[in-house]
């Protein structure tokens, strides 16, 4: 066989190997393989550089299906290249099976985990963009799109910092089968307004005939040819192509196909063709930014410090002292402060503009490749980016983040830049760390805590400045909390601007001969159950934030399954607060130090009597 | 004064009182404002049909800030419009002030909250779509966008909606001052880059000097005279224009300007001028799409009906019934059934595809306008749009969310598809209501029940069809629940899926002398305290979500404050879950009938021995 009879050969076999596990499964997508299984056949055959038997190879070309729903054909390039056999393909969805219906890095040849489209490539652009300005190695990221797909506006956001960041190891490849789930996406085959949109983006467009493999192969050539510009490859297909009951037919998306048998036998049966896909140029290392000794910065007791100023002290700090370290902002790192960590390493930092889905993306796309990123916003925006981590838990993926400005403590901005949902939605990802520090010294060191955590870990910073409580030797450890004051009457828990409005209570309560003790549950997530368990008196907890799935509620899970447990009352925000100074916004709130010594007091009444 | 010196005048009037507040509050963004000053000037002077005395009137023009931090220029143009004093200007930012850091519809001039960047624009879609296609009235929105903010996906998800559904009533006004918060923007000064991207998308993009107010003027001309594409106006501006302390400097973002009397008397100093906003042609009425009595769906009790199917069929008998209802999906209305509505009332319905923020920035959009929109699509990827649906709240809106295939229960698509965050994040925002039925006859009550709700209300579905257990006449209050079995030993508390599992348990446990008491808790927010209050026995929560957030911390909550409590065991996913059939990942989980039996006995037999 010559080559181009080796690739329709390849890209026939690609499409029996994406029927036939979901055939077997009795669901899947097999017919959103089909229309890409000549592209991916061409690619592995010719321009993939990929060692299967070293998927950490930091040599290797990466391959990424932001289209997840099309694994059996992802799967079926994996039989072709020898990597599996054809026993582990027909596992596909079964309970022990590593073959998912969307991939994960369960698998070893996959690096980020899709499934929730317009997310593969925003991933791609981050591992790109590691490997042109950090590992600083001439890998190529290929990552296969659908059309449906690019309506969501993350596929934007990542062609604008592709084109930015002059990601010329970027290929995109859009499968343009015109029929999403339900019916026609809103450009059908129209090439063009792919195409067109991508060229205003700043980005090298070729437009081809899916199904055509030389065009392909040209395409491709062309790509590789292409400088200080992503490429995206338009390619026009056809959903189920070569089996004529679905072929283009709406009505077949995520189905397994009936009579699958016959279809195999329609697209010439199945072929056991081995593809042995080029290794990468070993030639060059990982560039290495080398570290040092860390010299976290150290505060005085007493002093003012807002913890988000902590942050970006640490974060600078951290970064000289670990070279594997990468800051990642939204176009507010005046205000979250790693523009110390731009200012110090300018070449491990990257402006993410006002673009949060791409920034936790680029994060994702940068651990892939053993980097350990720090990515900051406002708290109350990386709501924005939400789907993206609630993916990257699934990726396995381990980064931290940091919002900034968390809770009605900011004042004067308003309830749109308020976090108030933070803690409830990070509590609610897979394997997160939820820390939320009062003080500088403990923010320092909780910075430093995270870069070796697994998992997406999470440091919530408050705008005003707070006086520092802990000594800059004083450790604490993640699952950790500091009883800051004993006392055996009633127990005030807070973590941030609670744990200053606590202690301020505890002062009030002493005068009135109420003996509180108060506890600085730093670690939300995990909590310091012992604790929170040892505790008999009554408890009142304050946090600035809604009573949603935030530090109360924490507390009442550790609580839970005790025969005996205190009384809690919960204090958290409310009502929709709005503009105004930060104290009178703590009072409204019940959530300052009177509020919280009202509550302890009514408790303390109410526990007395009982 | 000729127009174009009222204008010039007017804009420099602008400008001035867009630094007053700032200065007074001693925050706020005055320099983003005066950027915008002429553009606003023409606007108000000549172009915006508005009714200061009747902001409900349906046949206004509607102006949305995008670019929310310019909020003092808003205010400005109140005053200059005669709906406000100095003195209320003057508010700005204060405790007890409606005009706030950001503006939000506590100002009744003010239709959605913004202050998250790239929402205004797509709010603006879904006002825009509203009025063209459900209104049916030829009012324009103008909606002023920042450069900074183009950067996130959202701005492109919302133009290419806009020309998909042809939005000449929308004219997008683009200030390009060049400076974000912390420095340049990615294109500067760049008009072409924004105006080819534009077009690409399907929109008219004109380019104008922002400070020239008769190119400003010709702008908006033209803007009247397009036919069926949005416009988008590409200003070049200075930002802090006017003031030589701070004109195109960074560093000036979120500051008050210092020395502002001697800026305001650079600036030509306070001025009064009142412009008496043109009324809009008020012929014409809303267009009534009828209704009639509501019949919804009856099922028979045994059989097998999936909540999503209910969902379908209740939304089309309601869309029948009110002329008000929409329907909104994201491309999968064939799996949330929104098909349904779609095939009986096309005019009410809107295909957003794969773009989840769109989605619900059109129903906020449309409910600005009186309309009640159901948005649906997997329950996972409302975390898409959860920004969006946390500063809905902001806005005081009120939609109803349905989200599909939740939890573990859809079995072999896997983790990615598998909402498990969704009761955590949406229990966590303002004024929501959280409903998870388990069969079809509760769901199709709460659909109706939904449709008067305020706020944001969200409906969590099943993929599995699963008996019917209630009958059609049964009602189902909001913030209820359902006891399905009495028992006194343990309570097993469930909603959706894990009702189920709960009530196969109880059999099993009634076999070994055990009786458990069924508790259905649809109702997750709010939640009927007071049936869980007067629980004595132990309890077991099961439920097909992560542990944090979710039904069971709901529970622990309405407990917290009792003296006398029984132990809470909480089951849920806590596991990453694969793809497999969905019962065997329910008792992978641990929260089938024979996890919950097991649980209920271990709990029994601690309450017996303490």
């Amino acid at each position: 066989m010559n080559d181009v009879e080796l690739w329709r050969e390849l890209g026939q076999q690609l499409r029996v190997d994406a029927i036939r596990p979901a055939a077997k499964a009795g669901s899947g997508h097999p017919t959103s393989g089909m229309s890409a299984a000549d592209l991916m056949a061409v690619l592995m055959a010719r321009y993939l550089r990929y060692d299967f038997d070293d998927p950490h190879d930091p040599h290797n070309d990466r391959l990424v299906f932001s289209k997840g729903h099309a694994s059996t054909l992802l799967y079926a390039m994996f039989r072709a290249a020898g990597a599996i056999s054809e026993e582990e393909l027909l596992t596909y969805r079964q309970f022990d099976s590593i073959f998912e219906g969307h991939p994960t890095p369960r698998i070893p040849w996959v690096d980020v985990a899709t499934g929730s489209l317009g997310q593969g490539l925003p991933y791609s652009v981050g591992i790109a963009l590691a490997g042109k300005r950090l590992d600083r190695l001439p890998f190529r990221v290929w990552t296969l799109c659908g059309d449906s797909e690019i309506a969501e506006g993350s596929q934007w956001e990542a062609l604008e910092h592709a084109a930015f960041y002059e990601l010329d190891n970027l290929v995109a490849i859009l499968d343009v089968n015109r029929l999403g789930q339900r019916g026609e996406t809103m450009h059908g085959w129209d090439l063009d307004s792919y195409a067109n949109r991508a060229r205003a983006f700043g980005c090298h467009a070729i437009e081809i005939d899916g199904h055509d493999v030389e065009a392909i192969d040209r395409a491709y050539a062309e790509a590789l040819e292409v400088e200080g510009k992503p490429v995206v490859i338009v390619a026009r297909t056809i959903k189920g192509k070569g089996a004529k009951q679905v072929e283009d037919k709406n009505g077949f998306h995520g189905k397994a196909l009936d009579h699958s048998d016959e279809i195999v036998e329609e697209l010439g049966g199945v072929r056991n063709i081995r593809v042995d896909v080029a290794k990468p140029d070993a030639r060059g290392a990982r560039h290495d930014f080398g570290g040092g000794e860390l010299e976290l910065p150290r505060y005085e007791p007493g002093d003012k410090v807002a913890t988000r100023k902590a942050y970006g002290d640490a974060l600078a700090a951290l970064g000289k002292a670990r070279g594997d370290v990468v800051a990642l902002d939204g176009e507010v790192s005046n205000s979250t402060y790693a523009e110390e960590f731009r200012d110090e390493l300018p070449d491990r930092y990257f402006e993410m503009y006002i673009a949060e889905q791409q920034m936790i993306a680029t994060a994702v796309g940068m651990q892939v490749l053993g980097w350990r990123p720090f990515a900051s916003t406002f708290a109350a925006f990386l709501s924005r980016a939400y789907d993206f981590i609630r993916m990257s838990a699934i990726s396995r993926a381990s980064y931290c983040l940091c919002g900034s400005h968390a809770g009605i403590s900011i004042g004067e901005d308003g309830p749109s830049q308020m976090a108030l949902e933070d803690i409830a939605s990070l509590r609610a990802v897979h394997g997160s760390t939820v820390l939320h520090p009062c003080d500088a010294n403990q923010t320092a060191r909780l910075v430093a805590a995270m870069a070796d955590l697994d998992g997406v870990s999470y440091l919530r910073t408050l705008r005003p400045a707070t006086p520092v409580l802990y000594g800059p030797d004083e450790e604490f450890g993640i699952g950790g909390s500091r009883t800051l004051r004993e006392g055996d009457d009633v127990a005030l828990i807070g973590a941030g601007i609670t744990v200053h409005e606590s202690l301020e209570a505890a002062e009030k309560l002493a005068e009135e001969g109420i003996e509180a003790r108060v506890i600085d549950l730093y670690s939300i997530k995990p909590l310091d159950e012992e604790t929170l368990r040892s505790l008999t008196c009554p408890i009142v907890t304050a946090e600035d934030h809604w009573p949603e799935g935030g530090l109360g509620e924490a507390v009442l899970s550790a609580l839970a399954e005790g025969e005996e447990r205190p009384p809690v009352v919960r204090l958290a925000v409310t009502g929709m607060p709005h503009s105004g100074p930060p104290n009178e916004l703590l009072a409204e709130a019940g959530i300052d130090a009177d509020g919280i010594a009202a509550a302890a007091r009514r408790l303390v009444g109410a526990h007395a009597r009982s």
